[in-house]
């Protein structure tokens, strides 16, 4: 019963999110798939119609009133997101389509400078889009990858973290908060401990960022990536953020208009960051959502996002742990529902997650299932797929009671042919 | 007065665009910078907003009833953009942030085969995202760039790319129509041409997609580009067509989830196309929206687009020709308005026309000026930057009137300073 004598944060802000507020399948929606993405409320879709309804032009290389408009809100959503994240400057911030686009990103220009026998440390935890573009690398290099395995907790080892760097790392990837584990990673130790070695430390915060206050700089991190989909903005944006002269010292990425100085027929000098980084015509509505996503956050306040979440994570671990049929990964929440993301990555006996998942759907509630794009995180686990649900601050205890319910009954019901 | 009496398309369109409905420093705005980037319909804006308040879910990995719509909406408009170019397979059509990137993703992935000594023949005329990557390119590999130069009227010099192209040459790139000279490329000739020596042909559509039908089967190119901003569609969204082998024979080029097959922490395998390319969360909403711009323009008509639009580039080019002050760049259009693309880069003596376009927009009026990412073709042409006036199918005859009175008295005004 806890908390439900006081207003929550969801039910403050809940009618902000009209597509909450739809049947599925004869059943009121429980949207549970917050990992995958999150809803976006009234306002960011406000900000997109208000854009393309009186400011839409291209931005930087127009002198008229439509265009200075845009290029003011597209340079302004910058802002924000660098007061969000508390980089020292607005220029460290980088538009990118998604995370993805984002590690990419470091991976082709800073990259380029790796050479054979250079050793990258990633987790056998890493979402793939953390994992592919080192492979790519390494295979192009002859740089070396090294992992980080699990503790028995299924939490980041970090002494054997210590005894894999070395004057070899150049690199250090490391997920702050895990999609399918939900631990918390301690990257400010793994920071310090890389920065030792001279080694430069990617922190990937798409599942950190939208759930509790990040500073860069506090936490010292080189480049940190986030999609904005998954903190309340649009589709189609995320942003890579650089320490300053990290980001100069690296070569373009795309190449293109927008990120030029000087064109010749047979060569060409670049601008300064961050817009060497973004050729061809950005994603200019999009920034401009996610800025009015970060607005909608921190009006809101992170700390208090958190908190709530927190208190959601102790109720759905207390609910899903009395469930014997139940195996569920990464480490447990403390009493308050401290120590992991909002989170809870299952299976249940020999039932398929997507059958689950298919089971759940009758009843409006949607989760995931599948390898949450951690194919050798689940060898580790010795899982082929899990289920996961996965909240937002909009969720309510009232929805993960509908979960558990129907749940339950999928159990009850697979145990019938299973059993 | 041509075309007045009847009822124009921007008579039956223009209540779709409330945007263009606007006063901007007290005269009605005259919106004429749609080669930077175009309005976007109501129905566009619509198909965000359903998007967003009705299906929004991550695509491709979920099976609860939000994702499977999502995931429908996201694939259906790959259809349509397939039908709207006629390519042969769905699995042609690359999302991508906007056509900057698809030029760069051929350059990085197919690319990847050029050696030293292999020939690139572009065009001076070049949009900087049709150059800039061949130049990276060409540094890496020691590919050679040559140049197709200009006729005495400022158009593609077909005789000088023949003389050009050779069993050496691996590429051909070169703009449909240049949104600088607005001259229409033979592009099927030079596919011809490139096509009995081998080489591949990569043609950049973003200023003929959205102005008139396009065929890719007939024109016959390896790859065509497009920005879906430019057509109606949202930013942040734009499509790489290839043929579906040489799609294939490319290596990845972003890694990431979405495009993998099996993931080891050694090594992967990668998707069939197009999901090959298409490395993380995509921009599902703008793709959803691009699907709505193209259903748009073919609703209203492809051929009846130009053909109006050709009657308003007959107009403006009527009324620039008799203002003696301006040098207009590129072909001139025939009786009919065609021979051309719907645009007029110019001159005015020693105005810079930068100025110009301040001027103009104290008057509402809304006109690019600077190089239009093309700098070394402003060096061919002899001119630091240009004026340049684009039309759209929504624009009208009183639109261009209100323009040319607006370029006259700020001509007359410099004149009063310079002369």
């Amino acid at each position: 019963m806890l908390a439900l004598e006081k207003t929550t944060i969801a039910d403050q802000v809940r009618s902000d999110f009209p597509i909450l507020n739809q049947e599925v399948n004869g059943s009121p929606l429980v949207y549970l798939d917050n990992a995958a993405t999150s809803q976006k409320p009234t306002a960011v879709l406000q900000a997109l119609q208000d854009y393309y309804q009186q400011d839409n032009a291209n931005v930087h290389r127009g002198v008229h009133t439509l265009s200075a408009r845009a290029t003011d809100a597209y340079e302004g959503a910058r802002d924000k997101i660098q007061a969000f994240i508390n980089a020292a400057r607005r220029e460290e911030i980088i538009y990118t389509r998604n995370a993805t686009e984002a590690i990419n990103l470091v991976a082709h220009a800073w990259g380029q400078t790796l050479q054979a026998g250079d050793e990258i440390v990633l987790t056998v935890m890493e979402h793939h889009s953390n994992l592919i573009p080192w492979q790519i690398l390494s295979q192009k290099t002859g740089a070396v990858l090294k992992f980080v395995e699990l503790t028995e907790t299924q939490e980041f080892d970090l002494e054997q973290f210590r005894s894999l760097v070395s004057d070899k790392t150049k690199l250090v990837g490391v997920v702050h908060a895990s999609n399918t584990l939900g631990c918390i990673n301690p990257v400010e130790e793994v920071i310090t401990i890389a920065h030792q070695y001279g080694a430069k430390v990617l922190v990937d915060a798409c599942q950190s960022v939208p759930h509790m206050a990040i500073d860069v700089q506090a936490m010292d991190c080189d480049w940190l990536v986030a999609s904005g989909h998954k903190m309340c903005g649009p589709t189609g944006i995320g942003f890579l953020y650089g320490k300053r002269d990290l980001l100069r010292s690296m070569p373009p990425f795309l190449g293109g208009g927008e990120m030029i100085a000087d064109v010749f027929l047979d060569h060409s000098t670049y601008a300064d960051v961050p817009h060497k980084f973004e050729a061809g015509t950005p994603a200019i509505a999009e920034a401009i959502g996610l800025g009015a996503a970060v607005d909608y956050l921190t009006n809101i306040g992170m700390d208090k996002i958190h908190a709530y979440e927190a208190e959601l994570t102790a109720y759905l671990f207390q609910q899903l742990n009395k469930i014997p049929e139940l195996k569920i990964y990464g480490p447990q929440p403390d009493a308050k529902g401290e120590g992991r993301a909002a989170l809870a990555s299952f299976t249940a006996g020999e039932v398929h997650p997507h059958d689950l998942s298919t089971i759940l759907d009758q009843a409006g509630v949607a989760i995931r299932a599948g390898h949450h794009c951690t194919q050798p995180l689940h060898r580790c686990i010795k899982a082929q797929s899990t289920a996961r649900a996965s909240l937002y601050f909009y969720n309510t205890q009232a929805e993960i009671d509908a979960f558990v319910v129907s749940l339950k009954d999928a159990i009850e019901f697979f145990g019938g042919i299973f059993g």
